[in-house]
């Protein structure tokens, strides 16, 4: 069991990070782009500005990683030990580098500064490392190559680099992925696509697409949640780049054809960049009125810059005096259904529409809570209604977290009802079989 | 050397960690926790829902250090593999504990949903833990007592722990500090206190505050970024908590006499919460009418649990054509001053009091990015109005960040207002002079 090396291991360093003063996004960037040449990480490790705890960690991940990504320590302060603390751990000594120490020299001239004598430490490298440019920042970095535990293995990686996270990012893509990949040697590329669903939960993902990944050891399929959407990741790897696109393009169209309408936006859109998107192309227009998500739908939708081309109103309105003034809802209605009722939503919608003049009217009433529920109406009962020129339509949904994610998941089935009534797909309050179970037949 | 044992290692589990899908943010509210017990954290590890790795990382941690936090992997599926393996690496047998059980089944029946099979084994412990509920998700807790390595030495506590962020932070608070607290038993306690300002940069803050905790080694202020608050932290040492609290009630006197009406919130308190108490204490209503912010203010207003009883309504104006008729807003002002203008927000705000029927009328209109700015009004240009039953002000901003952000500064700016008029403190657009520069003076 313990012949086998691990791939990677991720190494930061840092008191900051043990005390948590920040979070280290650091560890999962490097991860992340590990991945994408099929090297897992199998552990992440911080530790401290300690030398006792730097050199630990450093024998341990040598000895158990054949790739090891340091990040942190470079500066030029007396905390930054991690150059000094690497050459003593692997009996090298510290060399001054002549050509990195005109570089600092030459940063610090561009800003028409003088370079503080301090700076000259980070020109310092342990004898025989492999000097890694930083074109952004003063702390170079380097790869130290050491021997494997025992002969016959490959030796390790050990790749130093600055912990700011834009020139570790830089160095990791121009300096250490190369060399990573030229020693994998493997002469591949890997691409990934992304696709955000909404409505349908992971293991159900996994139930509808595991066997397309199954029998081709170059593609992988990976789910991960995003409250409230669950994503699908999908990897290939191929001799180059186009082979490799077009097998994304080939799994990408074998997957929509399986989840449909399930799939709301590609990449990092939002579903609220997607609405926007389709109504611009549309040229329809759209107004809201909100009583549970009290604002967040129309928030959502002009978070998307260019917003006032479609979105004409908004209306929050949660005392039962503004739904009728505001939204013309009938005061009758209101008495004897309450403001969470079929009724009042479709009134919500239809008078948002009406008012606004907009070809879409969308309203939302329910109990976002904690407090606020009985018997018949529980917190996270939610009336959802839908006004266009082809009718309306209302359905009841019963959500099952807490005020603020309500709000979110209220949101999340809005703006996915104006996707789906533009693309001509069904509506029905069983397209959400796991967010949120239906307590009355659709109508 | 390898005698003392660290005081704290945190390790948190999860294959989307090691693939650097999500970035981990347990381990630094874990160890910031800690830091509030004079706990430093020595090391933090990740690692997969693997189990061999799972069970070297627990069998290291155990050994070197004396408080284990572990997060993650207590969840119903297949992968949730913390508490088989932390009972065999530990030679306990698995236990099922009948009242965790009730409860689990409970929590769904709360839902009117049936506990599916699979969440019974969140209902088994290792023999002989100690089990930590969790009130907000149907996965408890528990705390294993491990022997030292060798004998005369304190045991090592291991605390296992959700991954779900909230349900983590109140079983951490609720059960485990508590538990470490008893067993430090030191002479002293240590009590944390943290104050929100909005208006003031960090380094203004500083050097407003640093002297005061300098002379005293069992005080520290400490200051942090939460974009687009600025904290500060005290934090003191004492002999019990009664001294704690009173030495934490001067200083907290002396900083608020130097910040002043810098200081909006307490503790984990949003603005939106201190401004809602503000508005039920005083029986006040308030009616919005956004652009700029788009639903923002209102969407906060409504995060308040409550937020029925004081605000009335919010009106969502993109359009000129809502304007006019939602807010009574005068197409003439629209037509020779633009929509963003002073007699534009005043308007905004007068109509939407007026029609609300509310004592505070509350408006943004501006130009939040990227698009449509102008020489005169750039990119940023904000207007702000308030009117309530002494009249009317308004002034203008200039934002300088991006479109989100630019609206959660303005829905910042629009509640600190709210704050002020309601605590009767001066509102000027110079109170604000890091953040955003005004253009033009205050009326």
């Amino acid at each position: 069991m313990s012949s086998a090396r691990d791939p990677v291991w991720v190494v930061t360093i840092g008191d900051e990070l043990l005390r948590g003063e920040i979070v280290d996004s650091n560890k999962s960037h490097l991860s992340q782009r590990m991945l994408a040449l099929e090297l897992e990480s199998t552990r992440h490790v911080s530790v401290p500005d300690d030398p006792r705890a730097m050199e630990e960690v450093l024998r341990e991940a040598a000895a158990r990683a054949r790739v090891v990504l340091v990040s942190g320590g470079l500066g030029p302060t007396r905390d930054d030990l991690t150059t000094e603390i690497a050459a003593r751990t692997f009996g090298r000594k510290l060399v001054r580098d002549a050509e990195s120490l005109e570089q600092i020299r030459a940063f610090f001239r561009r800003f028409n500064r003088e370079m503080a004598e301090n700076n000259a430490k980070q020109a310092d490298f342990p004898e025989g490392a492999e000097i890694l440019p930083n074109p952004i920042g003063t702390a170079p970095g380097f790869m130290l190559d050491v021997p494997a535990p025992s002969t016959g293995e490959p030796s390790t990686q050990l790749f130093f680099m600055p912990g700011v996270p834009r020139e570790l990012y830089r160095m990791l893509d121009e300096q250490v992925v190369p060399r990573i990949s030229a020693r994998l040697g493997r002469g591949r590329v890997v691409r990934a696509r992304l696709l955000r669903t909404f409505g349908i939960g992971e293991s159900n993902l996994d139930r509808m697409l595991a066997d397309l990944a199954q029998a081709d050891a170059d593609a992988v399929l990976g789910f991960r949640t995003q409250f409230p959407d669950n994503l699908v990741r999908i990897l290939v790897r191929a001799a180059d780049e186009r082979a490799a696109e077009t097998r994304l393009d080939e799994l990408e169209r074998e997957v929509r054809a399986r989840l449909g309408d399930l799939v709301v936006a590609t990449g990092e859109q939002k579903l609220e960049e997607a609405v926007a998107a389709l109504l611009r192309e549309r040229k329809r227009t759209i107004a809201v009125a909100e009583s549970l998500t009290g604002g967040l739908v129309a928030s959502r939708l002009t978070d998307v810059p260019g917003s006032s081309a479609y979105l004409l109103e908004g209306v929050v309105a949660y005392a039962n005096d503004a739904k009728v003034r505001a939204l013309g809802v009938s005061p009758e209605s209101l008495k004897q259904h309450g403001a969470v009722s079929e009724p009042v939503a479709r009134q919500m919608a239809e008078g948002a529409r009406r008012n606004a003049g907009a070809d879409i009217g969308l309203a939302t009433t329910g109990i976002a809570g904690p407090e606020g529920g009985s018997a018949e109406k529980p917190v996270g009962t939610l009336w959802l209604a839908l006004a266009d020129g082809a009718g309306t339509i209302a359905h009841r949904y019963q959500l099952m977290t807490d005020r603020a994610r309500n709000k979110e998941l209220a949101s999340q089935l809005a703006l996915d009802w104006v996707r789906r009534r533009l693309l001509g797909l069904p509506i029905s309050a069983e397209t959400f079989p796991r967010l949120i179970s239906a307590k009355e037949p659709a109508k």
